[in-house]
């Protein structure tokens, strides 16, 4: 009988680690929010399971499908959260006080640590337990439109992780033996959350795209049209698409750099790890129909702004992040700048590089 | 019997205004540097004139075609300078002693007057003549594959001119007057200069279109795409485009505002002057099929650069302006900030806003 898991959130992300661990062994109790359960939950209920598609498929069955904080984490020693970032307060302040004794781990962690222990410190819980995080979600996966069905197109080759304090680093990965992904640690959740790569391939696509997803509302193969090279130039991936990516990944490098780490983003265009389907309008997903898509409204306050933070403070110019951050705002109305994660958000305003990396340790 | 008029240059523009001026009943002297005379001047010579189709059409006889800038300019009282500027420099070093009594015009201007005004003073020329400008090539053209052949779709309703300095201005349109196209006298030819608009329609197209434009190499209608909605969205125009277009406007209209005029940009999106030949693929033209082309290459150090090198100068901020500068150098690998037109170049350099007003008056 295989051990107790908690997975919070029950989207895209939820629906492949979820299914993943289920079929690994583990007994798999998966929270969503009220609101979202009818969405959410009550297909798997009727299904009988997770439905799962592409690497690694079978029908896989969750023990307790809740919206019930307590019921979800009642005897799991893990918790995974599988949400995105703009969603961390919520879950937290859910969750905080329920927590002791366990191993709570984020994906991805886009600083949720930083917020979770300094929520535990200011509501006095007292509670003791190992925060950690995952760079992203471990899957490229897509939903489509079928009812509690997930379609994995590959599992990344290596996740980054890390617990906060690093300290407890080790303790993360013993209990995360028995993982069917492959979790990577580094040094701190400081260089976890930095490795946060979903900017760095969505955003240039966007951006570089914005005429043709409106104009063909969706329509189309965007990872394959532009990441491959589509049909006209397989093989020969977009060179805009290729220059913007590297140019942000070169900043956000050197922000890491200077933080104390070395920072090697998985290459992007024209190498993607192969993927176990092939490339084909039949089993790929169809693109956002529009810009106002959490490629963007979570990827540039979440993480180029949150880059250029800390550009700010360790003194590194990224010009680049800066103009995609605000032709972004422009396009979709918004001051993400405004909006975004930052140092000070974080509560790091006024620190030193030295005073902000000590707080990882 | 016609009065004689010099038009130097004969790419798109210079056939488009060398073709409507012959058939308006002047004599056309058509200059073309050597380097390009067998592509750009020898067919006309073998057809026996430039053929002109869609507005305006019929065989356009020039009366001299000459790469000699004697040639050229002998008996002509009026010089049109159809070129873009990163060639203006060229052309006035030609050209500037041979000026003296007529009216040099340059369509687009792009602070053209400035250039010639400093080289004569410089060597010491004395010479004298009407130095004037148009905000850009009245026509929207394309030379397509044919030789000796120029289509336009549309001649624009006005196009903002002046003389500097600005006194000059009267007289410019007095020996205009003949002229097949509507030019509308503004203050001064600073405001000319300031409203080039290719920017605001060619830098959001190629960027947020970049992608599509390397995949199909060129094989789609991009204006009609973008700019009308494309045959999904006909009268849609897209959203993205629209947005990025008015924030580009709107920054450049603040700076214009500080340097004491109100610029009212043509509509650009869904707004464009009714086409004399419908959107067709027939009759339009095709796209380029790469980004290193001049609606990058020239608009931005000429347009999007300049108008923010003049925020500096006057104290209005230009982030947007600013990051299609940053995202154009690092698509096409090269600096434009630092390749581009600025007021320091100008000889602007140190100056109040009040000084460089008065330079133009």
């Amino acid at each position: 009988m295989g051990e107790r898991i908690a997975v919070l959130g029950a989207g895209n992300g939820g629906y492949a680690l979820a299914s993943d661990l289920a079929l690994s062994g583990y007994k798999v109790n998966l929270f969503e929010l009220e609101r979202f359960r009818e969405f959410n939950l009550n297909p798997i209920e009727e299904k009988g399971g997770i439905e799962r598609d592409g690497m690694r498929s079978g029908l896989a069955e969750m023990d307790v499908l809740t919206s019930d904080i307590e019921e979800a984490l009642e005897g799991a020693k893990i918790v995974n959260v599988t949400i995105p970032a703009f969603a961390h307060t919520e879950f937290i302040e859910l969750m905080a006080s329920h927590l002791e004794g366990k191993t709570v781990i984020f994906f991805p962690l886009n600083f949720a640590d930083v917020k979770l222990r300094r929520f535990i410190a200011e509501k006095d819980l007292g509670v003791k337990a190992i925060i950690a995080g995952g760079e992203t979600m471990p899957y490229a996966c897509r939903r489509m439109k079928r009812p509690a069905y997930i379609f994995v197109r590959w599992t990344f080759p290596r996740t980054r992780v890390a617990a906060a304090p690093a300290g407890d680093t080790a303790r993360l990965m013993e209990s995360t033996k028995g993982y069917p992904i492959n979790l990577e640690p580094v040094s701190s959740t400081l260089e976890v959350s930095m490795a946060y790569e979903n900017p760095l391939g969505h955003i240039p696509m966007m951006l570089l795209n914005a005429a043709s997803i409106e104009r063909t509302a969706g329509k189309w193969e965007i990872f394959y049209d532009t990441l491959v090279g589509g049909k006209e130039r397989e093989g020969k991936p977009q060179r805009s698409q290729e220059k913007l990516i590297e140019a942000i990944k070169h900043e956000q490098s050197a922000v890491c750099e200077k933080l104390g780490f070395s920072f090697e983003a998985e290459p992007y265009v024209g190498e993607l790890p192969s993927p176990a389907v092939p490339w084909s309008l039949d089993t790929y997903w169809s693109m956002t129909d529009r810009m106002n898509y959490r490629y963007l409204t979570e990827d540039v306050p979440y993480g180029l702004v949150t880059w250029a933070s800390f550009g700010d403070l360790v003194g590194v110019k990224t010009p680049t992040l800066d103009s995609c951050i605000q032709i972004s705002s422009v396009l979709l109305d918004r001051d993400f700048k405004a909006e975004g994660m930052t140092v000070e958000k974080l509560g790091f305003g006024g620190m030193t590089t030295k005073q902000v990396v000590d707080f990882f340790r």
